[in-house]
């Protein structure tokens, strides 16, 4: 099942957006509105809205194009079949964030070659916990940006970066459970790109309390799957499959995100170690990093750390007004997945 | 006008609580349920809604017991008088955190002596930003626990403490807004008791990251006030007024929250920084901490620094399973403001 929030259609306050149901084929849309509202609201009553929504999405893709449910075999579906026969072109131009905000958007660095890339190029310190506890920061979570929408840049000087993320969706998780047990209460999947502000970073984390101005707003893929959708490629809390990255129409990054060294279970039972997480919390990967370096990279932190090793400094510069990037990932057979993110960075006062 | 968030009447899976204004003798309340469900509502739309909701508080203060709202000038709050018809007496056990949830809770530590000794506590070194650009991280704000609520403890070696703050709910604030502008953003006050695992820090922090498991869920008081009901006390972002602490039914501190060194406009705009913040942000002004020795502190961290410097080492163990924390706040005729804090520590597997 592949779910997608449409910007509101009434001149309403209506921060969550609305929910559909996206086809297969990612080009119709239902509105799920008749069962619940947001994708949201979804996500905090999953156990009892999942199998409407799947009837919802059989009969989309059953129906094919707006013509409704007739001569599919839905059992008591009819429901989902009048909501069908509704069914829309998807216009990307309406799509916000996958999910538009959430309560909890807890960013892990499960990638180890990121981490020790990044410290090299800020001349930091491995932590002596690298390989046992995960890296986690909480970040902004109040709006999503949506997966076209410009990146703000206030100054150049920030050092405006892109990064790269696989990110999961929780059901509502209590405190203190296990890994394996984690694995269990992710319902969706998406892409992010963690913008990142390199300029602000070695600042703030001298003052000892983490991240914060040096990360701003970022952005969710335009569709969030169940896993099931994923098949295979998604296995032991990893999703092995590329994620695609490129920087003003070129090859950027096709990194495997299956190489995580901790699995979403583990970042999702590090982060409930002394608190339950709220239903819809997004736990982030981190930059998706792979040791080859064939398959370049995910964030321009790493290729500049990887220029300074081999020529002194590095060449490519951070993100200027006007560059774009674009971020997707495909499965086996070239079907794309979430949807692209497509940014280009716009200078702002 | 006082904001309360009463558990919800229906069995629904309401995180939000039900809005209900308190009176000004914190003995009678009315449901604001036919203007907007929730507090976290309300203030995503407080530019439409302040003013029925300050109609209801009008209408409910003149009102007294019940009688309805005859014989007072509410001019055309006849919506307002008819609300109040069903006022009723307010009933501290259903009372949630006065707002239950947040997209944001970013805690700043305003109160320059507290950073001074709680790292001094680890020794750990001082910023050389301290008093130029704010400390600040992004808290848990996925479920707040009601004022009354246990503190959950998982384990002892976790160094369990409270930290009384003062906290202000902002409107939408736009990045980059001046200090001065960012104070004009407030639209609620509360009290905050930011739980700390002290023992959990030193780790986390050499992380390189911040907190996050250091961090549990917090609790905020049972009522949020609008800024006009502290008078002159609240005055250039700041609230001037002693923080009233106790623990185990015993004085432990009453330092006054008027004594930040950064102002709330100052912390907001820092936390606008490089973002927009979303409407029902908290702002956390960290654990209010004076130089003045004879009003105590207003958490235990505090406490034992001052015992390790006097004796050698700390006396006042951190929080075991059973001990109780009070935090409020009284205006200068005595007048409690916010509703008590009241919570007891409960160890939990």
């Amino acid at each position: 099942m592949r779910l997608a929030s449409y910007k509101p259609t009434k001149s309403t306050n209506n921060l969550d957006g609305e929910l559909i149901v996206v086809s297969q084929d990612g080009r119709r849309a239902a509105s799920a509105a008749s069962i619940v509202p947001s994708l949201r609201e979804a996500v905090e009553r999953w156990g009892e809205l999942e199998e409407p929504l799947r009837k919802l999405n059989q009969a989309l893709n059953a129906g094919g194009d707006c013509g409704g449910a007739e001569g599919t075999d839905l059992g008591s579906a009819a429901h989902a079949a009048n909501q069908v026969s509704n069914s829309f072109a998807l216009e990307p131009a309406k799509l916000m964030a996958a999910l538009p905000r959430s309560f909890l958007f807890a960013d892990g660095s499960a990638f180890i070659h990121h981490i020790k890339l990044v410290r090299k190029a800020r001349n930091a310190p491995l932590p002596e916990t690298l390989l046992t506890v995960p890296l986690m920061y909480q970040a902004e979570s109040g709006r999503f940006l949506s997966p076209t929408e410009n990146i703000p840049q206030r100054d150049f000087a920030h050092g405006t970066d892109f990064e790269g993320e696989v990110g999961v969706i929780t059901d509502f998780v209590p405190m203190g459970i296990s890994a394996d047990e984690a694995v269990k209460k992710i319902r969706l999947l998406v892409l992010i790109n963690d913008v990142s502000l390199r300029g602000l970073i070695p600042e703030e984390l001298a003052q000892g309390f983490g991240f914060f101005v040096s990360k701003p707003a970022k952005a969710v893929s335009p569709f969030a799957l169940t896993p099931d959708e994923l098949g295979s490629s998604w296995r032991e809390g990893r999703l092995h499959l590329p994620l695609q990255v490129r920087l003003n129409g070129q090859f950027f990054g096709r990194a495997n995100a299956g190489e995580m060294h901790f699995h979403f279970g583990d970042l999702i039972a590090h982060a409930a170690k002394t608190r339950d997480l709220a239903a819809g919390s997004l736990i982030g990967s981190g930059t998706v990093s792979n040791e080859d370096a064939s398959v370049g990279s995910s964030c321009l932190a790493e290729k500049r750390t990887i220029e300074q090793i081999r020529d002194g400094k590095p060449s490519t510069p951070f993100l200027r007004d006007g560059d774009r990037v674009e971020i997707w990932m495909e499965d086996s057979s070239g079907r794309d997945l979430f949807g692209h993110i497509d940014q280009v960075v716009k200078a702002v006062k």
